[in-house]
């Protein structure tokens, strides 16, 4: 990759539709110079870049919800900065800001769908977490489309991920039995005795989806109520004899999916899984609840104000997975589809003066 | 089978839980003495009794919403029948009543769960069909969990039969376009011409999935809003791809999956369905609601009142298929399984006094 100067802006492209999993083939690095604002803009310094799983969709040409990036367009994503020039009276030099800035070290914004962060309330990288699209994508998937009541068990999968962590908290929050599934024994112990998830499965013991389901069935004596579904893939098929008669699944992801193929990694072989998953469907006459937090974003003032205050007592808790400077964000995309964070993800791509 | 004199009880066994399709060796006939009506019982005549896709999930041992029938028991099933003896004061000789009283010629009852009829608001034999358990299915999919727009699209499987006819009609009374699948060209024929459907595919003229959701898109313009399942198959693996965002799937029945057996005649092979559909559940934001219709019996006021006013005014029609006597049940039942039936399947066990 090319030699990068402070004064020059850096980005990453889309170089190539992945097939699969995404190699660093598929991305490419260029610098520019850094851009000027306009009339009516501001630039922006870009502090913290989150990577999410959606964002794989957004590299294929399939349709989905939202356009595909295109090939030698900036990779899309939110991200957290500082205002360090502008001609938007609305924005001043130094604000903190949260907006979709895209993988790149330098924005030009207009304002639109950006919101200004108070460093005194929260730390701003929080902005794209705990406090941010993951968590009030988790908030409204559970309140809203899982219904909780007091004393049922929720089963969550990805459960240390930005989305599942804040789940499972509020799962406890809400007088819930949370039983997580993640990736590893570190994950797991972390889910027990850092989050209070009542019990924890690592799916990577489990050879296979029959395997994962005895473990779940062992923590989950009295079945699943709501399944709270990131990962799909064999979780999903160790899930779905364990839900109760009126069940609710919250579909917020599938990322044992998105890199393509059959029915993921672990996946009893040779099961077509879609008349068990229906038929079950039927009679225990499940809700299954496909969402998009795009559409969702008139619950974030309710959001903040309960999450923010759970963050201050200590109900809820959160973990960064940070990689260094904007040229390890590929190689970190790359390990978050694999599972191989810890923690919401974020890429340092500059200096965070909030930050002792 | 033995010889039948008037008066004997005649009945119909599970004689062996069936391997994929019912064979008529599954099922025994035998006879017994009329029983007599205890202190606080009444003796019921079967006159009609109903046939329906669901009770081939009972001769399963498999868990379900109910209990299958034991072997060596009387098949289960909703019938009309007189009232020819009673000791019980809130059942008078004369009387026509709806019950779950199985295959057979005569019931004892003791009026738990038994409603009356009044032979002069419909025809007896609507109290197992439109004006029955199917109908308020179809009243309570269609509007509890398909809650339909004005507008909309409303695409409906096994389109003539029982529930199917009363949602697609009542999708064209609430400003719907409605549009059927149903099996043979004089079922799809029926559907637009007597029932006022927009359009009906018939899909034994397409070969598989992919055709079926040719066949589809070209008379669904604007996608699909709503799917009342009550086939899944190729028909589920046709439609899915169409759904629009936002919409919903009822999940009644999936006659194509009820005899076991992979993913069903006719859908793609070597293609595994549930990561498309849960994709598409993500995507397209929709709404897969299983329900079964004894956890609504509490709509059946509503229901009768709304659709007998429709069924008055000609906006919803019925059609019967009637199999003569109750020996003729099982062959019945095979055939209705295979979509042989057009309209509502009857076994007419002894003469209708109130048909003329």
């Amino acid at each position: 990759m090319a030699q990068i100067t402070s004064t020059d802006l850096y980005r990453i492209l889309l170089a190539a539709r992945p097939v699969g999993a995404p190699k660093l083939s598929d991305f490419r690095a260029e610098t520019a110079p850094v851009p000027q604002a306009g009339e009516g803009e501001f630039l922006v310094r870009i502090i913290w870049l989150s990577l999410d799983p959606y964002m794989r969709g957004r590299m294929d040409d399939a349709k989905s919800y939202a356009d595909p990036v295109p090939i030698g367009g900036v990779m899309e994503g939110g991200a957290v900065g500082e205002v360090i020039a502008s001609n938007q009276t609305g924005f001043q030099v130094g604000d903190f800001v949260n907006g979709a800035f895209g993988w790149q070290s330098h924005a030009i914004s207009n304002g639109e769908m950006v919101r200004k962060l108070d460093p005194n309330l929260a730390p701003i990288s929080t902005a794209l977490g705990v406090l941010g699209m993951p968590g009030l994508t988790a908030f409204v998937g559970l309140n809203d489309h899982g219904r909780p009541k007091a004393g049922e068990t929720l089963a969550v999968s990805a459960a240390t991920g930005a989305v599942g962590s804040v789940v499972g908290q509020l799962g406890k929050a809400y007088g819930l039995r949370v039983v997580g599934v993640a990736g590893g024994a570190d994950k797991c112990a972390y889910a027990v005795d850092e989050l209070g998830f009542d019990a924890c499965i690592d799916h990577r013991a489990a050879p296979d989806g029959k395997a994962l389901r005895k473990d779940l069935a062992s923590v989950c004596p009295d079945g699943i109520d709501i399944y709270f579904e990131n990962v799909a893939g064999k979780t999903l098929e160790a899930v779905v004899p364990l839900m109760n008669v009126g069940g609710r699944i919250p579909v917020c992801g599938m990322i044992a999916w998105y890199n393509g193929g059959g029915l993921g990694a672990g996946v009893t072989a040779g099961v077509n899984l879609l008349p068990q998953v229906w038929r079950t469907i039927l009679t225990r006459r499940l809700n299954v609840r496909g969402f998009i937090i795009f559409d969702h974003y008139d619950r974030f003032p309710a959001f903040v104000q309960e999450v923010s205050g759970h963050i201050q007592s200590g109900a809820v808790k959160y973990r960064e997975s940070i990689a260094e400077g904007l040229e390890a964000a590929p190689e970190a995309f790359i390990k978050l589809l694999e599972g191989g964070n810890f923690g919401k993800q974020l890429v340092a791509v500059s200096p965070d003066p909030t930050r002792a």
